[in-house]
């Protein structure tokens, strides 16, 4: 049983960004992570480029994706595409509201090729998906 | 510990609707969610009407709110406007994936008034509003 | 055989509103259509509420629906949904020609979940209404 | 007394046109309302001209007309200038339910300017109809 | 002579709201008005449902009306249109300046039935429509 | 004590405008102001000119603004960022109700800058705004 | 010396129209130009049909054009191709003041291949453009 | 007999605009129109100030008005708003073809409330409304 | 085997329209196609008439399509409608790049509803769909 | 003679995504290509990184380019630029009919600044494109 | 050597506006700028009213131009035709960065159709204008 | 002392694109950068990668940033994301104006989470960047 944790554009700068996104850096986020999935493994890929997430997404051989894909979740159909062709359980995570903030953060077409979608919550948006993935693994 | 947990519009009638929002009914939704918050207590309001939407938010003694306001969601000012007046841990489910449903149902703007959303889950999304608010509550 | 006509905002007021919507009452209106209708019986729903029209639609026994919504007719998502879970005839009628106004009376989401509309005709839409279900439910 | 029936682009084709415009041919409508008409007389003009629909509704010596322009009825200012013309009763039917189909189906610049508009109730909104100019003709 | 002053959506949380809204309650509010208006006498409607307050709007039998109907007042052409059936001095009061807030708020549907709009001067707004009606009732 | 009370585009002309702006004059309404306002000074400053309306909110040394600006309303950003400089309690005043008139007329940049915007009720609107004035000065 | 007067969709109904274009018929009209324009020799061509409207245009061998297409002046493309290709003086005229009429007769896609556009005038407009075109063709 | 002729912002400056503009300047376009108006006098106004015209057009104490606003134009309610007020002839006159230039030119708010408009003729566009003015006025 | 070949708006026209569209004539083009289509026979329709056109689509009784309908291949509902009634191979071409024109020629109605769309490459085009074609009916 | 192949986002999984594509691998495509170019040497590039494809473009030496970007085809402004760089030769080609399908994908900057496009054909539509090539070449 | 520098609407009011202006008076910019140009002569030219700056850019006899409209900057074409007739070097210069602040502060008009635009750098901003200038003019 | 000059998508070929860039390549460019801002110290950057501008973005190490992204610019959400984590002087440069280009090219996201925006001044918009800087990093 493996997960694959996808991490797009600036999360590699988490603790640095601006006090929405919490304190945590994205190892504080993948360390919990882990310790959370237990006993179901983890995978990162983390990247700021949209064509090596599309090869990501395309290698993918987990069982389950999550994946915030940050500001590219917006706009990029080449992600989307990629995503609409994994026939696994496949949550998109966002740390922030995206339906509270700018007008142009409330889509995300990559989460629209999604199964569903968990906004707002969080590090515990990211421990939702794991539960939701791990009771459709099971 | 007492979690308050709104149906809008046409949800009463879950499990006669299309096969988009699955086969139960609103009945077994909530009997598995009773089981699945133990110990957490549940309180279920459930309207067609958007005023008593408005008076049951109004009135909330509860801990925290989980609230699916249906075909409200997309359009009412005025229940956004209700919840954006509570202070307690609030979660907006959708069964469906908004963002990959018709142009109008992809914004919500009681969403935007909620700590978070969680959309296409099915009753995994209620499941997963249940943890967050647990470890919240906590 | 039992035909159920709901009448919404306003509609309450007829013979008191703008000349454009003549000068019978609801009441001469639905004594008209007993008339004509006969031997169909028929069953009479009016209310400004949206959400007691949306009980009203969910509730609904009759063999054959003809609703005019007034003024929810063109942005009530939660009454167009509770239509469509309906599976009898179902006709919207107005009385004036919705095409022929206010830009934003153009359209009806209502009547779009509904198998016709007809608008425009005065009482003689609601009597065309009949003519048609009386065909259909024969 | 005399009835005008016009059929605008492409209703010569009905019966090789997709399932939602039925599987009777225009011959088959026309033979039916000449038999549900009686005693009034109908004349029917049929073109796939926009401006030989100009033509018809200018020399239109009929009682009342019924106009169906398919295509040209979303876009055709020209032929609505023409209908706005006219001092009889005049309706526009559709076969289908226009408000259920593609978003430039959805309004009629010829239904603005005919007394009302019935959709979606195929031969049944022809019937309508008639039965409508009937008792406005006596 | 007899003013009625319906309050519509969360109107009855005045003093819970966000600053903006000030921190009198709507007793408050209601107390202040009644002792302004002498010798007129105040009827009172509040209310959360919009189909309640058109009906309150239909069945008003005073000689002037002052509204706000909340976040109603930017979407409601329901109760708009019951406001356009009176024919006594009506005024829409809104405690907070609608033009230099959301967008969404800039423009009300039902202020466009009344005679006027007031917008912007807490209580002052409400003292000012008592004193617009006082002179236009003498 | 002293209120500017500044008079845009085409005011200098009521008298001999469309009837909805009522058959008083200029004259009229600023000798009305002045009787209703007394003992608060009134100062009257009246230019078909956008500078110089500038100009005058920029000198303003008086203890209060009304203004109508007119056509300039709905459009100068320039008279509206003037206005925002002022530190006193400023009212928009209109004499009819721009929210029942053409599209472009609903919107106030100016009114956005002010305290509050009264709108529709003729000169009752100059005398509800004094009086609030004279509420707020003392 | 020849000089083409094209009149559209609906023009050879003049005198039967809406007040708004005058109560002469298109015959007055014509008799009346023969008579202005003297000496230079007038051509008529009349249709409601666009095809023959661009026939014409294409086949003209006069020396200057005058065309009003009606209807079809806001949104024909294809007459507008045909008289792009046209070398000789060339000028729309409408009778009516198309910037003072419904939004969608405001631009005239015709209009713009021309040298230039009259309208509002009524039939002065025509001897205008005569006017015009024999300064030009001297 | 007396015509008012006002020319806008940048007209001062014919002759040293653009080609489209042609070569003649504001002083030989003004001496040519007063040869051909002969025996009518005529009176100029020539200001790039929009307070300016706007007072200009008030005053006007002519008997027609010719008004080529430059600029202002396409988007000065206070301008056509003074002009809507005069009742006498007054027809706008565009050198250049406004239909063929930038969409935001198209459009003239200030010939919306003329009884005419001339365009893209020059100079002829001139000698053309003095033509028509003259035929009113006698 | 025959294939039709249908010309529409101003093709006719070919060798005297702007140079975008290439100096050859309609017969020219028409003689290549023949030539280069053999052994397939060609059948050429052309016409300026929007309504000769759906004539000509419905009575087509070749074994494939190729359409340029010209002007009217980017408004034209009915000749879409027409076009998607067939059940042969058919490809819209057009003699210059759509994409890289005016905004409104970037769509076309009538190629969605063609098997496929080859524009900007001049004869080539027609060249290239006559051989598609070939692959397909052999 | 050098012909280059550019295939984008997306593509290099073609036998696997929806059967709108085909069921054919980017290595079916290619061979199929090498064969049917014959003699012209082909050389193919495929990525899904856009900014590898704006590399492969500005380093490209080959006689002709092929270009499908995928989903960069319809947002990527950078690619565009590096197109129009471009003097040689270049063919935008589409699997699939991109009119007929979701809005966003109706217009293609990338294929604004080719020479032409062909969509809808499938593998005919590069045979096709080289064809039209090869013609050019020679 | 001359350079002009012009200020519109609201800048005579630096020092005394929002914080984002910066805290130094207009007469403290121009003193600096005074110094910094040096030897390169200054004339200052500071209104809030359109048309005065557009008879200063008309009328301007410097070498070189720096431009703050102000709020004049997003809507005056009349100001940006003035500044297109110029054939001097002409920059416009913004104290914020006006991409960051409203949507409507985005575009600047003027600044279309000066050599080029500034802004965001305060004072800065006009020192690297008269950098730039001086590089022009020698 | 450091400053990071990025250059994105295209400005490689500089020397090679439309007249409108110049003719001087990006390595010209450098070297008068390197010259010009002596004695601090110059690092580039240079990549058609969207991808590696944010790495560089993020990686940055310098103590001030002049970024001119190219196509990216005018939508990178994920490029702005970065450059809005930096704490040093950031001013975008344009090599031309962006205000008097293509509609798209407007409106820059990276530009707006800059300090200030340069653009229309070819290299000597960079000098200015760079006297900026200097100023601000003494």
């Amino acid at each position: 049983m493996k997960l694959l944790v996808i991490s797009g554009a600036n999360l590699n700068k988490l603790g640095k960004r601006e006090a929405i996104y919490g304190t945590f850096t994205l190892e504080d986020l993948q360390n919990e992570l882990i310790r959370y999935a237990d006993p179901i493994k983890l995978e990162f890929f983390t990247s700021n480029h949209e064509g090596e997430i599309i090869d990501a997404v395309q290698n993918c051989d987990a069982d389950a994706l999550i994946i915030n894909a940050g500001g590219y979740s917006h706009t990029s159909v080449a992600i989307a595409d990629a995503v609409a062709m994994l026939a696994i359980p496949k949550i998109e995570v966002h740390l922030t509201n995206i339906l509270a903030r700018e007008e142009y953060r409330r889509f995300s077409v990559v989460g629209s090729k999604c199964d569903g979608v968990i906004c707002g919550l969080g590090i515990d948006g990211y421990r939702a998906a794991i539960d939701v993935i791990k009771r459709r693994l099971v």
